[in-house]
């Protein structure tokens, strides 16, 4: 099974958190260095195959909630996370028996494997969605039956709400409010589900897959062969999965704006050569959909990463700046997320475009 | 002490609730239905001085929260009131000892004295404002010492939020916010204190005196006398108090909007006779300053209602209308609420007003 044992092995995990986090999920440094301070107590996370929890185990995500702008800018310490943790044993009148990830692209792959350091809890070698989303409703938990409340989130200062909502998108809309509310960023844990519903709705191995991305694209660079080469290779051995580079160019363009407790934005980016054409790429905290001479080429729940087209070191959105010279790869969502339950929930609709998702492998 | 028993003494209480509610505090119509439904089945509400109560005493508050406009379209069920208490309860870890009203003017009038008749729990005779007003931490509860939270919020639907927070600004940003997510109206249960902590904030004889107010009117409608005459003989006739006739004429013009949760508008008012008078008074939810000419004459927290000018009922502001014949009326606020401690929380400048507060009498 994975260890996490060294900076390096953080790092790794770090940098396929970015890639996976689509432009967003946030940036994960913060959570990084949080993780490490706890390698360096001696304290490592333990991670444990969605397979090996108990039926009757109570499972909960842990997460960071808010804008990744906002995030970015502030610390998480011990104290939260545990306290999150106890406020919800004593919510759900019993212990909790095993973390999850709510989503593996971006920081909330960190406070999971933090908290598993803190304590010894396992943490499921999966998450709610395999990538990053905007919204709490939007992911394999809420698609395929857990629902996210009881849950509770809280900040550092020491304000807490504990909610229960009828349903998902209820509870994104009272999250959101209530986290614009008290500053744009929260900590929270949700979705508290059984074993045997972490088994039934988990996208699995991707606490795996994310430190193999990071592992990948790192030793590539070492070695002598091309660093895309070796990364698209890795990406298209996952079975049923498929992974084109998209674009190659410098970006021309990017627009940010944080509204609603959203950011929102989008990039251009034009070829090296004298081509015409041109890329853009849409940003609701995640990127949403890319296209090449306005024709659609990935579009949500599939999977659009820009990386620097030297190193291929994935960059989130907040980071993406003019002048810089990408690789836009385009991947398969896993295949939960392409059900037709799913794209109902997080298909290109729900993210105001005028079209129906079409898989990445009939774009390209 | 103030008995409820009758039809009539309901729509006394709601008569002196809208007067007190200075235009906002919801329309106390469904409180009033939801009341009377108690006193049909032989369930009256129980009210007691506020220094009847025991210094380590549970007292709550219990109220509707949200956009009156939209609380004129709920009805509210028992169910919701005694889950409401039921979960306080859990939340306290022990019983409730009596109730108290958030603020007398409006609707929430009406709520604690229902759920004192389901229960049997007593209701202090006071408040936490002698009046209405359109925020959370608007009131002696909190500007003498108490916190909003611990508190819990629901809908009629089964959603709800438990509360902590570090101070009432931030209870009432999260509130508000969480109102208008779910829809903007909830019931909620806020400011936890014990009988000691009540009976030395609360603004008291509340109760007493809004039946006092409705009583009045009723009364001196079926005498031979001019109504505003005996409303205005009882008014001055608290210890301390005064009020006034601020202007008589017929609606011209009157703006409504609904926006964050608040009710917004404006209504201009000129006199039956051909004098060139314009009399204005801003409404955020509650009425907050009256200026003739353009100078002001009574201003938040000091109260200003507006009455049918020949059966002097009380009108609420989302029930004003053009054509209408009224009269204004200015009263001072308790002076619990004149303190300097007091205005730097609702006084003008925290409705956006460039001035500072001055009592009525020098402004008249």
């Amino acid at each position: 099974m994975i260890s996490i044992k060294t900076p390096t092995d953080i790092k790794d995990i770090a940098r396929g958190a970015v890639l996976l986090g689509t432009g967003g999920g946030g940036d994960p440094y913060i959570g990084e260095l949080f993780l490490q301070s706890q390698l360096d107590k001696g304290n490592a996370p333990h991670i444990v195959p969605v397979d090996a929890v108990a039926d009757d185990a109570l499972v909960i995500t842990i997460a960071g909630v808010g804008s990744p702008l906002v995030m970015l800018e502030y610390l998480v310490s011990d104290d939260t996370l545990l306290e999150i943790l106890a406020r919800m044993e004593k919510l759900m009148g019993r212990k909790v028996d095993a973390l999850i990830s709510a989503e593996i692209g971006g920081i909330n792959s960190m406070f999971p494997l933090a908290l598993s350091a803190m304590t010894g809890l396992p943490v499921l070698d999966g998450d709610g969605v395999g990538r990053a989303v905007p919204r709490t409703e939007m992911c394999t938990f809420s698609i395929y039956g857990c629902l996210a409340t009881p849950g509770i989130a809280m900040d550092e200062l020491g304000n807490s709400i504990v909610m229960e909502t009828i349903d998902d998108l209820t509870a994104e809309a009272v999250l959101r409010a209530a986290t614009s509310a008290l500053g744009a960023h929260l900590f929270g844990a949700f979705y508290p589900m059984t074993g045997k519903q972490a088994k039934a709705t988990a996208v699995r191995g991707t606490v795996t897959q994310t430190q193999d991305i990071g592992r990948c694209i790192r030793t590539a660079r070492d070695g002598s062969g091309d660093v895309f080469t070796e990364l698209l290779a890795y990406l298209n051995s996952r079975e049923g999965r498929c992974a084109f580079v998209l674009f190659d160019g410098k970006i021309v363009d990017v627009t940010h704006e944080t509204r609603d407790g959203w950011h929102w934005g989008r990039v251009t980016i034009v070829p090296l050569t004298d081509s015409n054409d041109v890329f853009t790429v849409d940003i609701q905290n995640e990127f949403t959909v890319a296209r090449l001479n306005g024709r659609m080429v990935t579009v949500m729940p599939d999977l659009i990463s820009i990386l620097d087209r030297e190193s291929a070191e994935p960059i989130t959105a907040e980071r993406l700046a003019y002048g810089q010279r990408v690789k836009v790869i385009g991947s398969s969502a896993d295949p939960l997320l392409r059900t037709p339950k799913a794209l109902a929930v997080m298909g290109p609709r729900k993210f105001n475009l005028d079209e129906d998702f079409i898989p990445i492998e009939k774009l390209v």
